[in-house]
C-alpha cells in the first residue's frame, strides 16, 4: 500500500498499483458520481438487476409456490448466511440471514441474558447506535436487568454484569473497538458479550469464532452491498446453541415446520434463529450481491481502506483549518470511514452531495466520508476532498437550497 | 353470482359473466398451470419486474443513499400500510407495513398484554397457525401469562382472560370466524383482541375499525400478492396507540429519528410500530403489487370466491365419493380455500402439480385449493377439479416419484 498521498498524481500511482481496482468493475455506479456513502448505503453490484428479475420473473411468475423447493428459498437463511460468515471469521452452522438488525438484536440480547440468569445488569455503550441502545434498554425492561451505559474505552466489569453489547465499529465517529481483547475481558469476568457488526462487516477482518465471541448481529446494506434494507444476519457460536432460549419463535426455527405442532420445538442448530418467512426477493439479491467477494482478500481491503482514510484525514489536517478529524488516527484504532467535524455540517453535506460527491451528516455536526475500497479509487478520493476544500473556500454551503428542512431523513 | 356450477359449459358461462374477469390481464401467469396456491404465494403482478427493475437501477443504483429523501423510501412503510388497510377496512394511520408476520405477532400481543397488566390468561387457538401458538406461548413465558388453547368455535371468556389472538381463517380448514361477534364477545369480558389477517387479507371484506378492532397483524404474500416473503403489516387502533408499548424499539419507530438520541421516545401514531430499516426492494415490489386492486370491489372478490369454492366443493361431493370436504359449506364460515382430506394427499397433491394443477398439502392428510377471484377462472377450476378425479381414478398419485422425501419444504 502506498505512503501516505498528498497529491492527485500520487492518488492516479496508487490507483495503478491497487490491486483491488479491478474489483470496481462488478458495480454499477454512476459516472458523475464520487460515492462516499457505502458505510451506509452500499453501491449495486453488476449482477444484481438480472438475479432479481430472475427471482421474480421465473422463480416468482413461473415456478411459483413450487420455489420453495425449486429454486431453494427454502435453504437461503443459511446459506446466505454461512456466506456471510465466511467474512466474519465464523466456520458454517452459525449464521442465518434475516429480519432487520433491530430484529436480531433483539433476539441476540434475550438470548444472552438468559443464558446468564444470575446476572443483573446489561451493558451498552452511550455512544452506540441509537437502535442499539433502544433494543438494550427493551430487552432490560422485559428480562428486568439493568442497562448501564459505559463506552468501551472505560469499560469496567463487575459481577452484576451478564451480557455486554457493543458495537465493533462506533458509527459516527469511525472509531474501531478492539474485539479481541473486550471479548476476552467479558469473558474472564463471566460475561457474555454480543457484538454488532453492522459498520464492520465487509469493511474490514473480524475473527469471530478466533475470538471466542458469543453472538454477534450485522446488517448487510453497508459493505455488503445487499441493496436497502437487505435482510440482517445472526451469529451464534456453535458453543451456546444448545441452551439458547429466543423469543422470536416463528414456525421456519422449528425443528420440524412441516410437521406443523401446536408446540415450538426449536431446531437443534443456527436454524433455530430463523424466525418467519423471509424477504425472499431482497434476500436474493444480497445472495447475488456476495459474489463480488470472490477471490477477494480481506487483509488488502483492511490496507486500501486504511491508505484512503489517511488521505482524508492527511488532506484534512494539510488543507482544512476549520475541520476537525474526529476519527482516530491509529491505524488499530480506525474503522473504514472518517468523521470529519464541520460548522455548518449538513449544509456541507448538502453542497457536496450537488457537486456529486455523496458522504452523510449526523446530528449534531458531522459530515462522514465512507471508505469502500471495492469501488472507491484514490482520485475519486483525491478529487473529493477537492471539492470539500472548495466548497469550504467558496462558501458554498450558505446557498439556502442546502439549509436543513424538518423533513431531512438523512 | 352463478348458481352452482356442474358442467364445463356452465363454467365458461360463468366466466363470460364474471365482471372480475378482466383483472387476471393484471397478472402474469403460466399458461400451462393453474394455480389454486395464491393462499400460500400469490401469482406475479405484471406490473412488478419493470417496478422492481426501477427500484434496483435506478433508484438504488443510481440515485444511491440519496433515495431515502429522492425517491421516498423513508415514507414506504406508512404509505404502503395505509393502501392495505383501505382493504381491511381501517381508516389511516392505523397502519404500517414491516417485517415478518411472526415479527409483527410479537410485537401485537406483548403490546396487548402490557395493556391489560392486570389479567393473567392469553388465548390462542390450538388450531391457529404454528407461529401464532408459538408466539402466544413466547410472549406467555416472557411476560408471565397462562397460554390456554381454545378454539373460536368454544371460546368463553373469564375476568382472567386479558389478551385474545385469533386468526379470522384457520389456515387447514379455511373455516372463517366470525370477526365482529368475536371482538364484541371479547370487549365484553374486558379483554382485547388480537386479530391475524394472513388468510383474510385481499381474500374477503374484513372491517377493522368498524368491528372495533383492537390490533391486527397479516401477511402480503397470499392474496395480497407482494411476492415471496413480503413485509407483513401491523395494524393498532388510533384508541391504542398512546398507551401502546412495544418491544421491539428500532430506530425507525422514534418521534425524531434523525435526532439519534440515545433515548427511545416513541412516535406519537402508528409510525411508533416500525422498527429497523425494512427491507425496501421486497416493499417496493409489494406496493407496486397493490396497483391490482384498482376499482376492484372486495364485494365481487368475495362474491366469486364463494362461487369458485361452490365449485369445487359441489364437484368433490357428486364426483369424488373417497374425498372430505373438510371446509364449511355454510358461506358465512367459508373463507376462500377449500380443503379437502383425501387419502395419500401429500402423492395426490404431487400428482396435480405433474400435470400443472397447483395446490398444497397440509399434514396429515389434506390438500388445499386457494380460491382467488383476480386471476383464477371458474373453467380453470373445473378443470383443475376433472384432473384431480383423473388422478384418483387413474391412481396416478401411486407414482414413486410422488411420495414424501424427507426433504419436502411444502
Amino acid at each position: 500500500m502506498p505512503e501516505q498521498i498528498t497529491s492527485r498524481s500520487a492518488a492516479e500511482a496508487a490507483d495503478a498499483a491497487d490491486p483491488l481496482a479491478s474489483i470496481r468493475s462488478r458495480f454499477s455506479l454512476p459516472d458523475a458520481v464520487i460515492y462516499l456513502d457505502g458505510n451506509s448505503l452500499g453501491a449495486l453490484p453488476t449482477n444484481v438487476p438480472a438475479a432479481l428479475a430472475d427471482a421474480v420473473t421465473r422463480q416468482w411468475g413461473t415456478d411459483l409456490v413450487t420455489s420453495w423447493n425449486r429454486n431453494d428459498w427454502w435453504t437461503l437463511p443459511r446459506r446466505v448466511g454461512d456466506r456471510i460468515g465466511a467474512l466474519v471469521g465464523a466456520a458454517g452452522g452459525q449464521v442465518v440471514c434475516g429480519d432487520s438488525t433491530s430484529v436480531q438484536l433483539f433476539q441476540a440480547l434475550a438470548a444472552a441474558v438468559k443464558l446468564r440468569p444470575e446476572r443483573t445488569a446489561l451493558l451498552t455503550d452511550g455512544a452506540n447506535f441509537p437502535t442499539d441502545q433502544y433494543v438494550a434498554d427493551s430487552v432490560g425492561a422485559t428480562f428486568g436487568r439493568t442497562v448501564r451505559r459505559v463506552s468501551p474505552a472505560d469499560v469496567s466489569f463487575d459481577d452484576e454484569v451478564g451480557v455486554v453489547a457493543f458495537s465493533v465499529v462506533d458509527y459516527r465517529t469511525g472509531e474501531l473497538w478492539d474485539v479481541a481483547e473486550l471479548t476476552q475481558r467479558a469473558h474472564d469476568a463471566g460475561a457474555l458479550i454480543v457484538w454488532d457488526l453492522s459498520h464492520a462487516v465487509g469493511a474490514l477482518p473480524v475473527e469471530l469464532d478466533s475470538v471466542g465471541a458469543d453472538l454477534a448481529v450485522g446488517c448487510s446494506y453497508k459493505y455488503l452491498n445487499g441493496g436497502p434494507g437487505a435482510p440482517a444476519w445472526i451469529y451464534v457460536a456453535n458453543r451456546h446453541q444448545a441452551a439458547l432460549d429466543l423469543p422470536l419463535t416463528g414456525w421456519h426455527g422449528h425443528a420440524d415446520p412441516f410437521s406443523l405442532d401446536s408446540g415450538y420445538r426449536p431446531s437443534a442448530g443456527i436454524e433455530q434463529a430463523r424466525i418467519g418467512t423471509p424477504p425472499v426477493l431482497s434476500m436474493l439479491a444480497l445472495e447475488a450481491a456476495l459474489d463480488v467477494w470472490a477471490g477477494v482478500d480481506l487483509r488488502a481491503v483492511r490496507a486500501k481502506s486504511l491508505a484512503l482514510s489517511d488521505l482524508v484525514i492527511g488532506y484534512a489536517d494539510a488543507h482544512l483549518p476549520d475541520v476537525e478529524v474526529v476519527t482516530p488516527r491509529e491505524h488499530s484504532r480506525r474503522a473504514s470511514q472518517v468523521a470529519l467535524r464541520i460548522p455548518h455540517a449538513y449544509a456541507v453535506t448538502q453542497a457536496l452531495i450537488a457537486r456529486g460527491v455523496i458522504g452523510d451528516f449526523r446530528a449534531p455536526d458531522m459530515l462522514r466520508l465512507g471508505c469502500t475500497p471495492l469501488y472507491l479509487s484514490f482520485v475519486q478520493t483525491w478529487d473529493a476532498m477537492e471539492q470539500l476544500r472548495a466548497v469550504l473556500a467558496e462558501g458554498a454551503w450558505r446557498n439556502p437550497a442546502f439549509a436543513r428542512g424538518a423533513d431531512a431523513v438523512t
